[in-house]
């Protein structure tokens, strides 16, 4: 991605925030970073586009960080807590992107639907597998992983409905107990 | 509620699911009641009314059952699983409403909204004081009611995004599961 293209995304993602979604028009993207609307569609084809690129970067790091968590050298519990930890995080510095994803998904050009959500599955898998393993190993009581990654998974999503990012509650203290909840949650 | 609006609402939520509520028109739901388009208007004022209603109807069965067991002599462990059970049902048996109430909420007439989330919050609040009571009991580890009850909600209604009822999963089984897991979440 070129720096152009970041520019256009992160006034993109400003303007979403600052107008809504559906308040936000291609012209008010184009205006804020001196494009005609016309030049903007050299980059973007659509708002949808716009959506589903802001969504897959935040969700992209946050992959990637996850695998990184996935392989280390530390017991399942260890690693279930510091990725669920980094999923809150990622989830609470993402909330608008995450909000509108899970309202707009519908309306996303399928290629980018399909992306986002291979990208998705892919996230559960992690989950799903370190999940397993502490289930084989004994560490967590046996149950069915794949529906022990949705509830830990459903369980930080729903942060989107009511995490307010100026009320009392500080990320880093959200992701602890919810990370907490989350391992006690699978364990024996 | 009389008869006439009871035969209303279980056409709109019939022709809801079958065309999707935004794909749905006061006329559709009209001829399936044999009502002309203008003497409908005499029971419902909007589309939105009626998406109001028909969630309002499935919540406020839902609170009444919850109500009752979080009244029982029974543990807070046992109370909140069987209140864990009866929310999961609830929400199985009510995907579509559940579904388009969380992604059209903003879309519903103030007065309606406003008497949905005051009984989600009486709802969330029966949860938190079962929770609260367990701690101080002893029973649950010492932590926040609130985070707790909302992480349980959370890994329940996230099902409305993955959960297929004509899938392997039977609603009974995924009730226990949860339950399962949301008693682990919260105890010591």
């Amino acid at each position: 991605m070129n720096g152009r293209e970041d520019e256009i995304l992160a006034a993109a993602a400003r303007i979403f925030r600052e107008k809504g979604y559906h308040g936000a028009s291609i012209r008010d993207i184009a205006d804020s970073v001196g494009l005609l609307k016309g030049s903007l569609y050299h980059y973007i084809r659509s708002k949808e586009e716009l959506l589903a690129r802001l969504f897959d970067g935040a969700l992209e790091g946050t992959v990637r960080e996850l695998e990184t968590i996935a392989a280390r050298e530390a017991t399942p519990s260890d690693r279930l807590r510091e990725m669920v930890k980094t999923y809150v995080r990622a989830v609470t510095a993402n909330l608008d992107a995450v909000g509108l994803y899970l309202r707009e998904w519908r309306a996303l050009p399928a290629p980018e639907l399909a992306r986002l959500r291979a990208r998705r599955r892919a996230m559960r898998a992690l989950f799903e597998d370190v999940i397993g393993e502490g289930m084989r190993k004994r560490e967590f009581a046996s149950a069915d992983a794949k529906i022990s990654a949705l509830a830990i998974l459903g369980m930080c999503n729903w942060l989107f409905e009511w995490y307010r990012p100026r009320g009392r509650l500080r990320p880093e203290a959200l992701a602890d107990e919810l990370a907490d909840r989350a391992v006690r949650s699978v364990s024996r």
